[in-house]
């Protein structure tokens, strides 16, 4: 497992000690011990993260990261690929349920076009990273080279050390893009093929069996090892644009001590290639939540991940992390401005 | 099972073209059919409750139900009984949980002094509609009388109606409530009392074990019926002044078509109660979310209800229903705001 070239994969350390002091925090406010549940564990994990004893969120930023995937033509997604470019216009002019979110939870917003099989004009909120016009199919090739897989990576990383925000919400958008985070997760956990398959957008039964034995095959072509394979060697081949530019996002954001909201099932696997690439990230990242897609319950575990929300969303865009940022608000304010037992001269516990 | 005197306990039909009509806005949204989850049921079942195709909420207004129970002093609780009129103070001063979360969601904030055993002073935010200074406990007699019991159900009920906010969060405090809870799941579901008494605010197992004790003896004593008991004679028996107000306050809010958030195992039993004395009031109420105390679980299930969050919270006050109000919120916004297929351009499923 080799880092990529002139990429740092170092993370800042997680300090026991402020977990402690927040512990001790949480304790003293006027409430039975423990008994905001979830969101106790938010705050402490968010105060680790950024490295103080007194977490808090200023600005949230959205980016969006979207590209095509040479195999979605040979049918592994219910919808056309011309539906990734037509989304990326409807994210910028405001109608997509992430714009929705977005606007009502007061987040900037970005779309980055990390390799969309479409040329876009200049837009305000569009930001332009594309690598190629999408992958090449998996079925006949490797998806990217080492090098376009390497500079997605970079990308990414750049993007998140470069926002001004410091809590990020990450999500995605190509037309078969669960196809790649299944065979991301088959290669990377060695958990069987159809136990990472699923209906993405909307397949039924038939259209799943299809894609399950179109991915068989693509998983025998490349030849890759299962569980213990070289991450960056399963990504260039399996992997979409998109999907590199989060794990390189995910990454950045650790390293800038910023919080991140993991989305679904996709961003899922792209975590689960950045934790491959810097093993103990999964500590700094907060799981959104579970989506309906099968495997995403299996790629949780495999990350020791307890999500916030199962609201059965299978969305993506982002839209998962941002139904959960209200939380993450809510538990920061409870440690900020809850009194204590002290302070309030409420009697303990007998 | 009669209704209290003078109590209407009728329910304004739920229409199904209105589901329908709901269900159609959602399909030609920008998404895959259905991939909002729980989201998008919820943005129906609200339409419904409000008889209109395009739900939205004004204000909120959270309730917080404070009474005490004349079984706190035998043991059922791991805080002493004055916990009770100091969260009160609590609540009003601005310091505890759900005071926080109301602020944070700009909520306005009413504590109902039900029937707590302190004399408060007038104070902006408090309602005084004690009925006394507690129950008697139901170790030795019944906890109220019918005529409390009716007047404590006739005050929830005006106060739902007179509210001017059309969402209403309802929260409770009182110290051996969850006591109170247990008993009254037991006797209208016939669930074994083992399986409805848990660790409330903190009890340790001996703790447990010595309040099931204490509960299996409050039950024999009152030779009340199991699964099909008499809703009134059993919240007369065993319940709480805020919890009878809560019932009539959750029946009162489904006849003038408000939008209440349920939170935690109290306002649950509360929730059971209602239901009993008003059959189908179960599809008026949105469950915010469930509890970390185990009883919570098979409470939901008894009423067909599936929460919206599971985050082992277990505080009460409303806290649980103040957490979900976000979700309530933006799924109501997704439904107004989205672009259709249409109006987007974006091509449908093939």
């Amino acid at each position: 497992m080799n880092p990529p070239d002139r990429f740092a994969t170092d993370l800042p350390p997680l300090d026991p000690a402020i977990a402690a002091a927040v512990r001790q925090r949480w304790d003293a406010k006027t409430k039975p011990l423990g008994s905001l549940g979830q969101l106790e564990a938010l705050a402490l994990q968010v105060a680790q993260i950024q490295g103080r004893e007194a977490p808090a969120i200023g600005s949230t930023h959205v980016f969006v990261f979207a590209a095509d995937h040479g195999a979605a033509r040979a049918g592994v997604s219910a919808y056309p690929q011309d539906v990734t470019w037509q989304m990326v216009m409807n994210f910028l002019a405001g109608g997509a349920a992430i714009s929705v979110l977005a606007r009502e939870l007061g987040c900037s917003l970005s779309v980055v076009d990390a390799g969309v099989n479409h040329d876009f004009e200049p837009a305000p909120g569009l930001v332009d990273a594309k690598i190629a016009h999408g992958t090449a199919s998996y079925l006949e090739a490797a998806a990217m080279s080492a090098g376009q897989c390497r500079a997605a990576l970079a990308a990414g990383r750049a993007l998140a050390l470069e926002s001004p925000a410091d809590c990020l919400l990450l999500g995605e958008m190509g037309i078969g893009n669960t196809a790649s985070a299944s065979l991301l997760m088959h290669h990377l956990t060695g958990v069987a093929l159809a136990e990472c398959v699923g209906p993405g957008t909307g397949l039924d039964a038939a259209g799943v069996a299809r894609k399950l034995e179109l991915l068989e095959r693509a998983s025998r072509r490349h030849g890759l090892g299962r569980g213990d394979a070289d991450a960056l060697a399963v990504l260039a081949t399996f992997g979409g644009f998109e999907i590199a530019m989060l794990a390189g996002c995910l990454i950045g954001a650790a390293q800038a001590r910023k919080v991140v909201l993991v989305d679904g099932f996709i961003v899922g696997a792209a975590a689960l290639v950045a934790c491959r690439l810097a093993p103990g990230l999964e500590r700094h990242l907060v799981f959104a939540h579970r989506s309906a897609e099968p495997a995403h319950r299996r790629l949780l575990a495999e990350l020791g991940a307890r999500p916030l929300l199962q609201l059965d969303m299978r969305l993506g865009e982002g839209s998962g992390a941002a139904v959960a940022l209200p939380l993450l608000r809510l538990s920061l304010s409870l440690l900020a401005n809850m009194a204590t037992f002290e302070s309030a001269q409420v009697s303990r516990a007998s």
